[in-house]
């Protein structure tokens, strides 16, 4: 459905330099845009690609606007405004109401007569889906849970049991929604299980990555707040609170208890102890291994750049040794050899 | 089903301080429990939560009997009788014998008459399921697999080929038991896959968490030993050994033919190298990168823990310089400057 | 399918030292060898198993021959050649051609006659499946992707949409090709998805590993070149580029846009930052955080090796006073104390 350059100026509030009867069908990046397509100009390093470009039309700031060889859209947050052009451009696929022949839903399961249930899919007892949902292909949401509206999940993702899902949910594929925490009591003979008998909460608008997990609360639910965007392979322990619009990037780990505030972002692989808090507006740095409480909104940081090996390795043996160069040092200033 | 005080006292062998016809339905923790709800202090820093509990009854040591305003169910382990005690006000879901209509199961796989295959389940040829074994929805149990009685399959759980698991396993939602090892023979003409042959042979009481991976042997088998407990996103990989009743937190890695012995615990997003051998009874802290085999039990480390990152990268430049330090060190020895 | 010692010599080009008439039906390791199975030695360390081996025959160097007690075939490359003969004497499953009753086939969804779609498989609209592939239990090939001639599925692989797989690719349970990328617009009203509109483009001869994940494109597709392979749990994220015949273990992260060369080995559980360039022929070791671009082949590190507790937190602690070292040498180079 192609848009006119107008009619995106006037929906979300660009100035438009160029013609406003020009139509976008697509969004493309700058160096293989074609004249149907509309590119964005955000990141300063891609400035250089700009005079090339064979877009129909460019989301730039006005500063840039000049070096526009074609129609410039102008933005105070090109990349923001791209994000909302780009959902117009290209929507979620259309949800067709009903429920596939090959999907088992059980007796007392209740499912909005606007949902779409795919092939494959298993909706346990006592389970709501909302208005509006998408529940895709070998998907499985098992007994108790409750999903709002205009939530999708688009395959194989699994909530095996009481996960509350609030409106507008993305859950991405192989995703796991409240597996059985990993509790266990050590004893003579072994380890005894300890029964997870929480849920999940979840708010509105929150994204879960693939083959992400976020188990079910010991007792007690594991919390998602509003507006979490949760990266792929990531690790949310039992009765974890993950604060609102907080953003976590590929492979974290966030340990049992932990409450991590709101609009903080984790970098890839980093990771926090059990029973910690993270106030609000903490970035954590990528690999950064978080093991007390940080009450200072900042950014936090363990990680080491890489090098080549041998001189890596010869660090690291300096760092094996420090002890006896501190002991050197003191006997330095205490006037020995 | 409720249960009385008294009756929890009898079978667990507790102590009761307190009226033993009391009722009890469900576990709470301290601070939300309700009247009909059992609770339990195990944790020293979650004494303050004591005097203000709504519970039944509280489980407890004896020293902190004195401060419980409700009945007190005193344990010398509170924490591992609470994980029994909650099995029995929780047990997990009953075994419907039976075979859903929408499961589709092998000409020559024998399922026995007490176990329940859920929809949407496959199972392959010649494998065996036995007793009041459970096979959530999604599974997929390849052929050749053998599955000891009362082991359960939460959903969307996958063993392609030759696994063989004892009694009373527990396996959640998307693990994969038996993929293919990471086998590659390096080539002028690029990697020749080695084909992965052996199996994996899993012991009793074993449980692995969501998303986890266990390899099967490259030739000969991979193996959990009993009691072996693996939390999320880990993986094991082809011709390891895990010892019996060893934990691993989530996101380990255990590389190839790597033996890690009995009562060991793995800290989240630790790992080790491959071929290596740890004893028995260690403790792997959180993080920590295993590269030689460890022969002596006791705890190991080797995790940074993140600080500000204007002052984590002050430490990282100093650390990276440490090789100019010693030479200073050295000339100042020797009386140069 | 027995084959004789000599057959297989003439087929893989080995010497023969022994009887040619001997047959083989199975590959083994040295120690658990029997009569009729072919065993190898390429590792120096196992040398010592070969005295007592039981195998029909040892493929191994010329240099070994000699203290081979049963029949050698000698090999310049005994692993790779291992890799080649256990792949003739342990073949993958024989695909069976035709389309399983459960299975769910869109419309416009095109499958080869000789391919093999099993039970409760979903096949999106306009997808192509080649010739001979294989689509296992529970995998969901979505809308609009491609799938090249002899290509596997081994069981409950999603990919969403809009991927294209070369030939004899390779995908093992769990894995998950073309799910959306990471990307989010940081607003006042909090986080703006931004919608994910490339592919992925996977070529020739591609492993992928269980529950190893791979992002669609933002703008443009992902691409994993010929001869890939990836082991599991791996993160591989929008934009990036894996080139040919790179192989990564477990665990690895990949960044968004990062572009790593052609032969690369990626160590167990390392990970790069995002928009990072890593040349031809560059090993990263395990656990390795790399964070800037890569232009000389070599090895490349940053991981500490664990140790006794109390020993490694006291190295941390000297780590983190460095600062106060540094101050102190240089008094004692101006020659205070």
């Amino acid at each position: 459905m192609p848009i006119s350059l107008g009619e995106l100026a006037t929906r979300f509030g660009c100035d438009l330099d160029g013609d406003p009867d020009i139509l976008v069908n697509s969004v493309a990046a700058l160096i293989n845009a074609s004249p149907d397509s509309l590119s964005f100009l955000s990141n300063p390093k891609l400035k250089k690609q700009l005079s090339a470009t064979q877009a129909a039309a460019v989301l730039l700031r006005a500063e840039d606007a000049d070096e526009c060889p074609v129609a410039a859209l102008i933005s105070k947050d090109p990349y923001a405004t791209y994000a909302r052009m780009a959902a117009l451009l290209h929507p979620s696929p259309e949800v067709i109401a009903g429920i596939h022949a090959s999907a088992v839903i059980a007796a007392t399961a209740k499912v909005a007569s606007s949902a779409q249930i795919d092939a494959l899919v298993f909706i346990g007892e006592r389970t709501f889906i909302g208005e509006r949902v998408y529940v895709g292909p070998g998907c499985v949401i098992g007994p108790d849970c409750k999903i709002g509206d205009d939530s999708r999940f688009i395959a194989n993702v699994t909530l095996p049991r009481q996960v509350q899902v609030g409106k507008r949910g993305l859950f991405h594929p192989g995703a796991v929604i409240g597996g059985d925490g990993f509790g266990n009591a050590n004893t003579a003979e072994g380890w005894v299980k300890v029964p997870q008998v929480g849920g999940v909460r979840i708010g509105d608008d929150v994204e879960i990555g693939s083959n992400t997990t976020v188990d079910c609360g010991a007792i007690g639910d594991t919390v998602i707040e509003d507006g979490v965007h949760i990266d792929n392979l990531c690790q949310i322990a039992h009765n974890a609170v993950i604060g609102a619009h907080t953003a976590m990037a590929g492979a974290c780990g966030v340990s049992g208890s932990a409450v991590i505030g709101k609009r903080c972002m984790f970098g890839g692989q980093s990771g926090t102890v059990d029973h910690i808090r993270i106030c609000d507006d903490v970035v954590i740095s990528g690999r950064a291994m978080i093991t007390r409480n940080i009450t200072e909104p900042g950014m936090y940081a363990s990680h080491f750049p890489s090098e080549e090996i041998d001189s890596w390795n010869k660090k690291v043996a300096r760092f094996r040794r420090l002890d006896g160069l501190y002991e050197r040092v003191r006997k330095l200033e205490k006037g020995e050899k």
